[in-house]
């Protein structure tokens, strides 16, 4: 028995700049049932800091996703022609309330994973990645965790409050969602309330790489490293789009300077490969102050290399 | 028997900036089959003589228009309580050959009108009116126009072409596709290669009134005069965006200063409530000199307004 | 007994684009005592249901007064030479929670108000000037009110919650902030849920003046009659800048078309004088979604002309 | 005996968006010499007190004028049929030093009417329209004046200086370069040192409109009764691009809300016709300010049309 | 017998942002005759299959080259002491038919060739280097071609079309235009239709260096290399600013994330000073999309670089 | 005895898009009395010679300053444990006359130097460099030198003219305010008016790297070499924002392409940790080609950066 494999609108078949506005141009999906893996938006940006527009995010990056084609040509995965992905749409945040779209979040998530699907997150804000990692918990059990990003996202608080998008690992952590000795932040830089901000993942086991030890190298031996300590544990894999420099990524709203570049994050994520991934995200895409568009293009790009590197994809050439 | 109709999405139900990219969060339809309108986009800048980027035309209008509610606060208008309306999605034009563009036009379009339906076009560049009229004229014969905008669009060629955005009405009058007597141009304007360019339209026997005309007053009288003139012959409204001054509508490509107003192309518009109105396109929105997105959000507003302008929609307080 | 009275900083003392960045770069205070007027910041967008940004509408509009000159050339005018007036900063709301920033800011006016201050607002979307309407009933009792805006802002609630930026009249009306026969709304329009979208504040006995009203002519007839009909009542003017057409001001979230221009603002604020204004705020500006920076200069010189129109303020050549 | 009159390069030639990027892409002359009508520009803008980037403006204009073809459909005026017209090239100021650069200037038009020749300037900030009338005031001897602007530009000084983009008219009236009861200033508006600081003008016999006699309406019954006033006397036209509302002209360092409108604009130079122009300016275009481009369109478009309206060219259709 | 050499205007005599927009502010010239080394534009943008606007690619470059002083501070070149050097102006394509601009291209090119330069051309879309290449080789035979770019511009076709951007070097190589075993792709990368899609040139003995072997590292030493195997037969040089990250070079079409830096663009090309150069082209530049102009001011240094690395040019410090 | 040091706003008590615009929203002072260090603003741009803009460089830098908090995350510097630090406002130059400017900003840093503070300036344009070191020579005697630019900024005159940012360290020099063979210029490129330009500083023993040499490394190694040579000698620090190429830095006047990195420019900063600073600046932001902010925001860390490299500042961790 076979099943025909969803597959991006071709540029031969519709002009790039036309078709719908899906993620890669891939079908629409009502539900996540039969898939095996899913692009889903969290269109959302009431728990950021400073510069807000996240919020627009998932339709950005979408849009400009429209000149991807199937093929890796720096990896050769050919995901479509194992998996069966399509783009399930937006989750209906509650943008008045952050606090309920937090539960809105987990519960939507809960059902997309009881299909068995390995869903690929737009966002939106860093808040997102906890009500998701609350579902991954229910589903796959504490994950190992990747997550690149400027900041550790690891405060006790922010204004008082704990749910903000400087706090979801803080809040993962207490829920008991991650593997504490396969953590691994990667990128962390600037300015901080105390000299020890990043220690307290270091306290608790996690691997904390400062932007300063990633300058100037490629990184493929690093992840080789993380690879080695991750082996088969489930794995989730949290992208904040501010881990890299502004230069290459402008439209974000807390940047910090002397971040990743672009390759960088492409070695990061190719290196993923391999590992057992069970979902991944890709958050803090700010239109607004993304002037040519590149940050949603990168934002594209890598989510689609994310489906990439996912398990049973074909690739190697 | 009843059917349901269609409804764009609310923004209790998802937020505004989430949800789907079609034009005013509608269904998205494969066909026109059991539509009473639709809108559809022809994503196309070849045809362009100064500056491009008209091609983006449809999806940002899309994008702007997902503030869009249901009811026409001015007017009254529901239309969503008498028709059914989608978004059929784009035509695939070749982006290579405007020629053979042009031939794909008309084929789709005897395609979605050999369904009834009343088309609403989501421009794309100028070029492509003169192909919709080919088949307008094969399903409704010759027909009124009303044609806003800075330029006549009416020369014989530019550049030794007869295809391009400044040629459509006259080969669209070539194909006897308009009734002469019923012919309005509304907005003309600016420089041209001879002091009698826009008196060809006249010699037709076409109402031409130049932006001049129409400075510092309301065109609701107007359109008065022009629907007692029309009566019930079918007509076809094309609206090109740069009839407006550069300070609405920025977003265009061949700019001329001295326009009309939002207001007065809303009175235009407005203004053919009763008509038969059996098509319309809004044409030449050119996102990259859209900075604030203001000119993709006229567009989308004046194409809601073509729908409640149309025959069959409830209006009136 | 003499008291110096605050001057605005000199363009012949410092250099327009330095000094420092207070309204109309006046001296900044930390409290309001001893001032007649003060300017102060609400720094938030989390109410708003379309594109965000206003949080950084403050800071933009201080950055966009520090042309304005002491003098109303148009008015005559002359604030500075009877008011005391500073800049008194911002209202440190919580950006994670809208409900606890709603408190934040009654309590904040409570304070503010009770050194007998006339405060005008810089938005911040329009959600602030519920808790605002409820510090002043506090101080004035009901008020007559002039709210200038694309949208009613009555909704019963958005998205199931009762504060937002669509509902702050709704809120004020059941506290009993307003004196209903003395509400005037002026410039709806756009899209709405229902055809009487609008008529719920003409069910309370408010006026309600849509766009299409006023296009095309002078509103300082309409002001005329307002001022008759308000008399001595204490009046608070909410200017929402989305009033505007976008050709205006683009700056802003949930754009309409056809709206006001800059001329009938004036015209609004100057015939306001004469009123027993008690206060005012300008809200809905965006800076992101204002490139060439036009709609924060409207937002500064129209909260400079609601300084001219207090009580007290001799005008007038 | 005859002579071949220059002719812009037409569209169907080359492309609108190829060619030189002279104005109007007519031919470029190395001096003034056998012109009847020369465009010429002054890239300046050290005399700017607000933001600055108006030296960049000559070269945006000449960009923006790519467009306008030969013949002008409003007034049917034909320069190109009786005029010589070349485009000089620009003055080569210091722009270390505002003081040389003013007698830079100077002698450069002092050369250039030698030649009998009409000068249209392309600015460059408005300090540069003294040193002009000073050229000016030696071949034609004192002028009548129209100037559109929202500043009077007649300070004393500005931060003591007195050559300043404040200042033209002050200086220029000093040197006697004026006929003080033929001396118009149009859309004058805006906050002020004193509340007198329209009066200077007046107090010298000058005709001071302000902005807000202009609303709601034509100004082409004002230009009727300019016409009168002035009479045969030789006229310098002197437009501040500020003039225009920042919805029309956002390009610019010193905006002034609730200015003119371009179609205002238009009648103010269309009105000239029939006057002795023999100068004429168009000054303030930043073009860093201008994200659209409509502020050097309107610039270009605006020098087209005071060189229709100079005297010899045929029009009337 | 001595000629007098061209020279860019120099600021000291003009400031840089006065003066002609020729490329660098050389003289124009009417032809090529007597010149070693011209510059032209090609303004397309009709073979583009994503974003458009290349077709202002020229204008902007000459814009931004207005900095540029003619002594290479890296290599010590100094092009102006030794080659005739002019700007050309414009290829007049026909912008509503594509096949018949390829046409219109080589025709130009076969009667600047036929002078002897060695044309570098400012693009344009690079549908364009096709008919250069067949204009090159009746002059010069085939060529060795050094060619960078994202992609490989190999395809059969696009949307059944042979003529377009992505297809100029399988034409060239169906013409014989190029020497198979002196072909040299760099910077390759992105996503494709095929694992093996780069691999076509591949087969025909080119060599392709996809973008991942070039991080992280000088091409200095590649360069080397890639002289040796070309040896003195002429070498064609191809970049597509698209070859760049878009970090670097935004304002492009059909952006590819991962990509060269400027640094390694500027690698390569004064790593063909050597070489026997015989023309080269600088394309997709698409003003549209450079927000700050950066992508434009690479284009003008690059094409400088270009001119600097022509045989007998001196350089060396 | 203690002193209460300042410290700036923390995000938990005011929003980071609230509060202040003052310099990492640390207290404005009146004047350098009782500080350790100081940051204040030259609104300036009358001295450049290509983009002007950098007249509103303090006031975006501050502005964009405003998420840096206290501690120093790389380096763990702590400069708010140890030094009395405030914002001290703009000196007022006259941006009418350079020459002026000039001797207004001596007397101003004169002042400032008085009370034995350290300044950092947020500039302008480069020529504010030499009035400043003319001061520091007072306090200090002849200071070593730390210059990071793409321009050695040593020309003899520019347009005749000897005040003008290209010229600051001539200047400098004839005023024998440098130690020579402690003067290091890094980061020099692209093209001059002849060979020799940057030579002439390593005639008078100083050491000039171009950008070259610091492609694709780090700079760490570097930077303990000119620790080394300049051992305990004062030292400034003037950082050209145009260092750095112009993908990280765009919003700069005078861009050369090839430049160093962010990550670069920080290495270098923190490497001056150690040396006797006595002073620096960082110049040449220009916000109006800045279109995502980047440019100020590194300017903003450079800034504190450097705060965090002086004197008695705790650091390591
Ligand atoms: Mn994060
Ligand atoms: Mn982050
Ligand atoms: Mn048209
Ligand atoms: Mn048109
Ligand atoms: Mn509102
Ligand atoms: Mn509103
Ligand atoms: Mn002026
Ligand atoms: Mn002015
Ligand atoms: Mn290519
Ligand atoms: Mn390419
Ligand atoms: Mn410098
Ligand atoms: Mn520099």
């Amino acid at each position: 028995m076979t099943r025909t494999l969803n597959q991006p609108l071709g540029g031969n078949t519709m002009p790039r700049f036309g078709g719908p506005n899906t993620m890669m141009r891939l079908p629409m999906a009502d539900s996540a049932a039969g898939l095996d893996a899913c692009f889903l938006g969290i269109p959302m940006d009431i728990g950021t800091s400073n510069r807000s527009g996240t919020r627009l995010g998932p339709r950005q990056i979408r849009d400009e996703s429209r000149m991807i084609r199937p093929y890796n040509m720096a990896t050769g995965a050919a995901p479509f022609e194992a998996l069966q992905v399509a783009d399930i749409g937006d989750v209906p945040i509650n943008t008045f309330d952050l606090k309920k779209s937090v539960d809105i979040i987990t519960t939507h998530y809960d059902e997309v994973l009881s299909h068995g699907v390995i869903p690929l997150t737009l966002g939106g804000d860093h808040t997102l990645t906890w009500p998701i990692l609350r579902a991954i918990r229910k589903r796959h059990g504490p994950v190992a965790l990747i997550h690149v990003d400027a900041h550790s996202d690891t405060n006790e608080d922010m204004f008082g409050e704990t749910v903000a998008h400087g706090c979801p690992f803080r809040r993962a952590w207490e829920d008991g969602c991650l593997i504490n000795d396969k953590v691994f932040q990667i990128g962390l830089r600037g300015s901080g309330y105390s000299r020890e901000e990043f220690d307290w993942g270091r306290r608790q086991g996690w691997t904390c790489i400062q932007a300063e030890e990633c300058w100037h190298k490629s990184l493929t031996p690093l992840m080789q490293e993380i690879r080695a300590k991750i082996g088969d544990a489930p794995v989730y894999l949290s992208y904040d789009i501010d881990s890299l420099d502004p230069a290459f990524a402008p439209g974000t709203g807390t940047v910090e300077v002397g971040g990743l570049t672009t390759m960088q994050g492409l070695e990061i994520i190719r290196g993923c490969a391999g590992l057992n991934l069970v979902g991944g995200d890709l958050v803090e895409v700010s239109p607004p102050y993304d002037p040519a568009g590149n940050t949603a293009v990168i934002a594209a790009n890598f989510l689609f290399e994310m489906l990439c590197a996912l398990p049973g994809v074909p690739r190697g050439r």
